[in-house]
């Protein structure tokens, strides 16, 4: 039935091998993947020792093979099964270790013994390798030899940009990151969520606003992102969502901007409500993702973000239990549905005014009932509420949380009051 | 006791046979007995066709007789039993039919099997009858005379208005209609507070505000008054409020104006917190009546409704138990009561300021104990609470919702401090 | 442990035998015991017949003795023994009385029947005894001696006032009352913690805020302050704080200025919020101490109370039972440290705004810990969410209400990003 829900997770399952980082080939070829959905991606490449921000754009890294293997040449642990078992960003190695030493660089999760957990140190040179505390717990005294054929050089930072023109100048942006390894929620479900909804975009026979989807490593991305374009996007930017953890089917959640006053939130709080009523809010202070660069001060982009089960809050987050198990054709397609419905409303977000003073005669239009009995009022009352509430000071989203009734419902009565020039947008 | 109340009650026994409709000789003999009470009220007749803003005066519509009776001539139904039985504004009809045609132009109430609903077809020209579902379903095969002998022509709309000048051009706006035929509640209860309110205020010995009060037709009748009258209106009306089902004597209700935030629902819900603090307040969502126009974009006149028990909102609304036994004399008085204190608030509604620094002394006003143990100064709080927020910010309403004490006592505050000197008005 | 608290507490026992009131050698002697604390304090004299606003300065009234003798000469009261058995400012009376004629000048707390309540006559001459309910009931006929070796005459009104100078002539503001008789919480609590904070200040290596500390008789001591420093005091305080009942461990309570909008009410409730998030707010409705003057309108000045036990809460409120058992070196200490906290939030209360755009690497400057796992991020919290909250429009205290942390905490991670020249202030 969910046809894109289904497209969106066979694209998830072909991405998920991948051992993607901020940098190196894994982005490359999940950026070509995409590509191969939506053609028209631009994809750029910004070399290492560029001063981003207060940053700078680190060494390249790419991983071949890497593993630890015991006396007897077993392999207790195999990058080539299971990416996440090494420290992202970690040095090459080649050495036989002591039980001691080899416990100074294995990671886990202790309150979840039974996982991997996903560990990365970017900025710090060093190498390790991940595990589950059970498997640790039952390494054995024996030499180890510790390999990892991974290369740290000078190179670029990749990522995607799709640009989809509209009526005007005017934009709203979506992003969204392909940094992480093989996990599914967290994050494969924003590439595939945003690569359809350019897809559909595209497909609109009229846009108002341009749109504007970017697939970057999380935070250096952004910041990379945003120190080439920031005069533009707070030019043009007129609402922006950070695309993550869109992927599982157990709740919705929306995390506020800064102040949790922008447009985006606006539209975010106005469609969950009626989407998804029991869906979680989290404040700013609850942030974690691009949404700390997005919103940071003298960014201060319009954006929030509308999620599944929110980074950071389900259990399976950071670990390899963020699997393909985890997320769903249906969970892809709520979300997908969400950001759609979104969209329309901004898409359709005017002030709008009544043409006339006084309630219009609707009867005589053959929009109200022509005989008068107790309730009839009621069968009319999106169209009189919206009109009463049409006074050039209420957007399309104003309207709906005032009167209680979904965009979606109001714009077909937009639609018609539209055509018996009864309303006007200012 | 309430002589006010019994004075009302028995008005509304006078008015209660007369069929009233939009139009008509039933509003002209309702509106000649009104002016027998308050004789300065001008009638005024706006002539079928007359454009007023989206909508046109409809034709007059009068009733002379009207049944339906069986083939031995008894009458199932008679007009002039109970006026409901007849859909306002019912074309003329003299023919015989079958129960089954009979049964398409009968309507009923099905959910309240036993009362005679009330139904009107002012827009599309048509002929009906009303009764209880009981009696339809104890119709049998017959041949029936229908009878209705009506007239539809040009003619005009009536309405009354009475100006009460005071010593301003600024105005307190009542409106009230006089389109219902035989029901108590919704509307004679409108009719009869509004010209007991009349009398009062012409009996004030001055009055700050010029008072007008309006008897109209319901929408079409507010529609037309605001057509002719709408800019002199929103120059000079400072509050307003539609009166309409203030009879019975269960609850109080307030009806918002579009936003809520107007003087007169600041008038409104100080007043009646204090004086049925469980009153009901209703959304301007759920508003029904006349309030739809005046708080219409472009009318935006400052005006809100407070009833007994809401129109819509009662199980008798629009029924033939909506009758005289619905409302009484302590249920009128009771409204009458309200609405003098909304006037008397507004007649006294001024910034005050008080004229010294610091608190004054009292005592050697004699407005203080002169002996000091604990609580002696709760005594006087009502004066030094109204003092310490008389600061030129805050008018009587918002004192009297801070301090927590209702505008009636606090006026008596006011005149002592303006004897003693001791607060101006800003 | 609590060195401040006890040397607060030993202060109070050294003060409460003496009997003050609003004028008179108590005050003077009350006064001269605390300039021995901390020296720089300044006393004025202000004449008798003063005008000051609405009021005017009272005659000086002074005792030596009083007592109610019976007929073998035995006194049933001696105000050598207890101060409040004698009415406050009564005038000299020496003569036999019968039972009846006692009766009529003698005060009780009938609904406390064992107490001695505190009773003041200053603006109607007259005399008066005070003593519990029960004594009262016991007395039998007999021919009574009242004396009253006082005097009221022409003299002085006397108050005490320190400032203590810092980098700007921008003030705060405290104020507090010695013209209670033998009280303890209300009020010898407020002089000796305020003494105290004049010393703490006092020794601080440097002051933003200069701070003036006032020790005055309540009402017409804050009104004959006012009227002589009143615009000085409006161009220049940015907060202040009424300092009464501050001594007793029950509770702490916090009373709005007079629409709870200071910057004083905004550091109250930061501070309290966290210091004792259980405290009880009280309006400016429930206010009774010299707020009632400092927030009078055309005085205006930014003050609200922090409180223990406030004034007329807590049972033994101007009674006999408010004695050196009621407060203790910790209720005390918990005072004055909540005062400490204020001031030290004021002293740091700026706007801040942060220096780079997007985060900053804090990880450079070994600000962020180096490797990336699961809730590393939580560690550093409290510094990238005041990062985040510092745009140039929040103070201190906003941010504090912001991210849910104390300004204590707030403070030291202020110190670090200034020294990483990471932010500025606005």
């Amino acid at each position: 039935m969910n046809t894109d829900g289904q497209n969106m997770y066979h694209l998830a399952e072909r991405l998920f091998p991948i051992c993607r980082s901020i940098t190196g080939n894994g982005v490359r070829d999940t950026l070509d993947i995409l590509k191969s959905i939506y053609v028209n991606m631009n994809i750029y490449e910004v070399a290492t020792g560029t001063k981003v921000f207060d940053w700078t754009v680190p060494k390249e890294w790419n991983i071949y093979d890497a593993y630890i293997a015991n006396a007897k040449g077993e392999k207790i642990i195999d990058f080539k099964q299971q990416n996440l078992h090494v420290v992202g960003y970690s040095l090459p190695v080649d050495k036989k270790v002591s039980l001691n030493e080899l416990k100074t660089i294995i990671y886990t999760q202790s309150d979840q013994p039974d996982v991997i957990p996903y560990v990365t140190s970017y900025y710090k040179e060093r190498y390790g390798f991940c595990m589950s505390e059970n498997q640790k717990q039952s390494l054995v005294e024996d030499e180890y030899h510790i390999f990892i054929d991974s290369k740290l050089k000078d190179g670029n930072l990749t990522y995607g940009e799709i640009i989809i023109p509209g009526e005007t100048k005017e934009e709203v942006f979506l992003s969204t990151y392909i940094c992480h390894p093989s996990m599914a929620n967290n994050e494969l479900s924003g590439p595939v969520v945003a690569i359809h909804l350019a897809k559909w975009l595209a497909s609109l026979e009229k846009r108002r606003y341009t749109y504007r989807i970017i697939f970057i490593p999380e935070t250096i991305g952004s910041i990379t992102y945003l120190s080439r374009n920031l005069d533009y996007l707070k030019q043009n930017v007129i609402a922006g969502f950070n695309l993550s953890c869109v992927g599982d089917n157990r709740t919705f959640s929306y995390v506020e901007s800064r102040y949790g006053n922008t447009l985006a939130d606006k539209v975010a709080k106005n469609i969950l409500k009626y989407y998804y009523p029991d869906y979680k809010t989290y404040t700013f202070l609850q942030r974690g993702s691009d949404e700390r660069q997005y919103n940071a001060p003298g960014v201060d982009l319009p954006l929030c973000a509308i999620c599944r089960s929110k980074y950071g809050e389900y259990p399976e987050y950071h670990t390899s239990k963020d699997d393909m198990t985890l997320i769903s054709p249906d969970g892809l397609q709520g979300a997908y549905e969400v950001y759609q419905e979104c969209i329309m409303g901004l898409e359709y977000n005017d002030k709008y005014k009544i043409n006339c003073l006084c309630e219009p005669q609707l009867g005589k239009r053959g929009l109200y009932p022509t005989i008068s009995q107790k309730d009839t009022y009621n069968e009319v009352r999106t169209m009189t509420d919206f009109i009463a509430y049409a006074d050039g000071s209420n957007d399309l989203f104003d309207i709906s949380n005032i009167i209680g009734v979904p965009v979606k419902k109001i714009i077909s009565v937009v639609d018609k009051l539209i055509q018996n020039n009864l309303i006007m947008k200012v």
